[in-house]
């Protein structure tokens, strides 16, 4: 898949790859330390931190030899996940935590509490504006073309289109179909 | 699991559910578009766009009663999920994408490139900066509270960390040893 979002969920579409990376950026490093942080069995882990060294996430290290030990630490690309890992949190902390926070991004300098927001690094303005759109690339083929083309303006309008008043359904012809295609 | 990235990943922590969630959100509502665009297994689909409608994602609507169908529309969470997504793109077109980027986000005023970058919205300043940290919120438990003191210093100080010169392995020692833990 060209996608770019597919190519990084290559390496990151599975919830304990995630959670293994989150737990690395926070200084874990060996894989007793990730086991019982996770409560994930072994062989999974084992499975999980190879693919991570595989992807060029994580960087295995010999910390003893005998008995042999290696201790995973995150690379450069894991650390350019960071701003990813802080997005599932600000999202997760809107939308999941009904009791309140249990983690916050804050600023040690001031105290305060972080608002992190996703913005175009030329205006500072939030890539959600409606001035922001997807685009092909150099590399993009004629599907993605065609598909972005198509794309934009919902994209784009996502906001008004989300927000259409919801219709009623139809009482009492509803019932007995259970299709969802 | 109180950490919201896991309550995130609760929703989105499977590859489909991201990539549905994409197309969702660059237009695509119905059942057949959305097979067509991932080539995904129909019974794989319904679970997932069960799944999205469940948690509050995507809105289920009745567009036609003979036959029955429904489209799948994004909701304001789902809307609140485009910097993830973008953010994933950023990290996918800057390590994954050898044959150059297929899919750009572009200011369409200005024509230009944008470079997504996650900020502090009081300062403006990249949340990658030295001076943030992740730290316990009001619902933190004692297990947070602790797991996030000891975390505060890998989390700032990622960059040097990583950067850590490389030990060359002791050539001659390491041979028939695979052990992971």
């Amino acid at each position: 898949m060209p996608c770019p979002i597919a190519r990084s969920l290559e390496h990151v579409g599975e919830w304990w790859s995630i959670l293994i990376l989150r737990d690395a950026l926070l200084g874990l490093t060996r894989f007793d330390q990730f086991q019982k942080s996770l409560g994930i069995a072994p062989n999974m882990l084992a499975r999980r931190l190879n693919a991570l060294v595989a992807g060029g996430l994580l960087e295995r290290r010999r910390y003893s030899e005998r008995p042999p030990r290696d201790e995973y630490v995150p690379t450069a690309r894991a650390l350019d996940f960071r701003p990813i890992l802080i997005a599932l949190l600000a999202w997760g902390n809107k939308h999941f935590t009904p009791e309140g926070p249990s983690v916050l991004l804050v600023n040690t300098r001031t105290g305060a509490t972080v608002d992190p927001v996703l913005v175009d690094s030329a205006t500072g303005r939030s890539i959600t504006g409606p001035e922001y759109a997807l685009a092909p690339g150099p590399a993009a083929g004629e599907r993605t073309q065609r598909r972005l083309a198509s794309a934009r303006e919902a994209w784009r309008s996502g906001t008004p289109r989300a927000a259409r008043p919801r219709r009623k359904p139809s009482v009492g012809r509803r019932g007995g179909t259970n299709a969802t295609k």
